[in-house]
């Protein structure tokens, strides 16, 4: 019954391995990296950039990502029952906080953001639909990893790198952290992960009870936190629109 | 030398299908759209699954298409040279036009988004970086078809739907509009894609002045076009940002 496909799983290797660090590759790199012989590497290439998930640049001959994997990419968002709820409560988050507001889902050992509305002034923003974020230092991250059994293993399994000095690392204390985030049912991030840059992120539950993603907004810490404490009036929106996305998902109200 | 890999092929069939139509899927309907026995078929979508480029529903055991695809678009997104040199050039087309800005290159048969400028106002509007645009019908496409002979057979080799009553869809009719639109150097679309919506746009060359996409905006009609004609204003700005990109990507000034 756990028969998978070799081909496959080496083809899906070799696109994770062309989505991260050097990004264009030559064959010789790919094969080495994988362990294969070149001449199997060259087969499993050609096919993938027959079907458009790899693109070979015809002055170099080295290899990237293809046009193919943003248009499945995106296909994916658009049958996102999650993302489709939230689409229009994260828009009046965003109105209604002043600050940018993050959906996301545990993807593999990170936070996956589906959707990302900007702050709502005219600064220049980077879409980060499609980025990943650390579990154990965002809001959201852990709010995943408190309500979500996977997200937790996933966290405690592996080790928790320090981004800033605010950032959590030992287990014993991040594990209070959880605890502190099932009590009173948000996260916070006060410049765990970013220098300067504070969140709060909120659960969000399906029909059947179970934590599906999170919601949050993030900001400059300046604004996000007030007199030391992080400001109840923005805690409040973030979960107030959390509780909103999770009745529309078919979440009980109690 | 033309060795592809079956189960490769196979997959990648797999996630087209679930990218288009139904896009939650039993294992019969795949494995019967394919053509391909039940075991095969569930061979695949495990490994898939297991990769990440497949979910299953755990209520209706339906498949979907999974969140790896989402993280390796956006990862494609950071590589693409043209869209790294067109983001702030975009930027400066959407603040002058007023208009939204879409950057468009030739994927499969059609238009693939790789980025998407919302018009600068406080208007609510759906991103579309990863979505397609028709290539025969849109400002986009036609330039694409124009400048690239690859675009060109690609949209004289297939039917030409008619997305409303403007759209051009015969052959000889059509080859006159790309004529027109290498002479003057950018192509239109009034209402032949999306009735009351117009576009303009212009061609993107690279530094071996090989069309590699092309930008341009779309707006409602009755700001983009004046007096019965397509206001002027506007297509020298898209012009001049197509110009700008080209020579950011190393295209000679003549």
């Amino acid at each position: 019954m756990a028969r998978t496909i070799q081909s496959l799983e080496r083809a899906a290797a070799m696109l994770r391995l062309l989505a991260g660090g050097e990004r264009r590759l030559g064959l010789s790199d790919v094969a080495s990296a994988l362990g294969l012989a070149k001449g199997t590497a060259h087969g499993i290439l050609r096919t993938l950039q027959q079907e458009g998930f790899v693109e070979q640049d015809p002055a170099s001959g080295r290899y990237q990502l293809g046009a193919e994997l943003l248009r499945l990419g995106n296909s994916y968002l658009d049958v996102h029952e999650l993302r489709a709820r939230a689409l229009v409560w994260a828009d009046d988050l965003a109105r209604s906080s002043g600050e940018s507001v993050y959906l996301g889902v545990l993807h593999q050992q990170g936070v996956l953001i589906i959707h990302h509305v900007f702050r709502p002034d005219d600064s220049r923003q980077v879409l980060e639909v499609g980025a990943m974020q650390p579990l154990h230092s965002t809001a959201l991250g852990k709010v995943l990893c408190a309500y979500d059994p996977v997200a937790h293993s996933e966290v405690t399994e592996t080790e928790r790198e320090a981004f800033t000095p605010h950032t959590v690392t030992g287990l014993g204390e991040f594990e209070e952290l959880l605890d502190l985030t099932r009590a009173r049912g948000w996260a916070a991030d006060v410049e765990e992960t970013w220098e300067g840059v504070a969140s709060v992120a909120a659960p969000i539950h399906d029909r059947r009870r179970m934590p599906v993603g999170a919601v949050g907004i993030t900001g400059a810490v300046e604004r996000v936190r007030e007199g030391g404490e992080l400001s109840a009036q923005l805690v409040a929106a973030v979960r107030d629109c959390a509780r909103a996305v999770s009745r529309d998902l078919g979440a009980g109200r109690f």
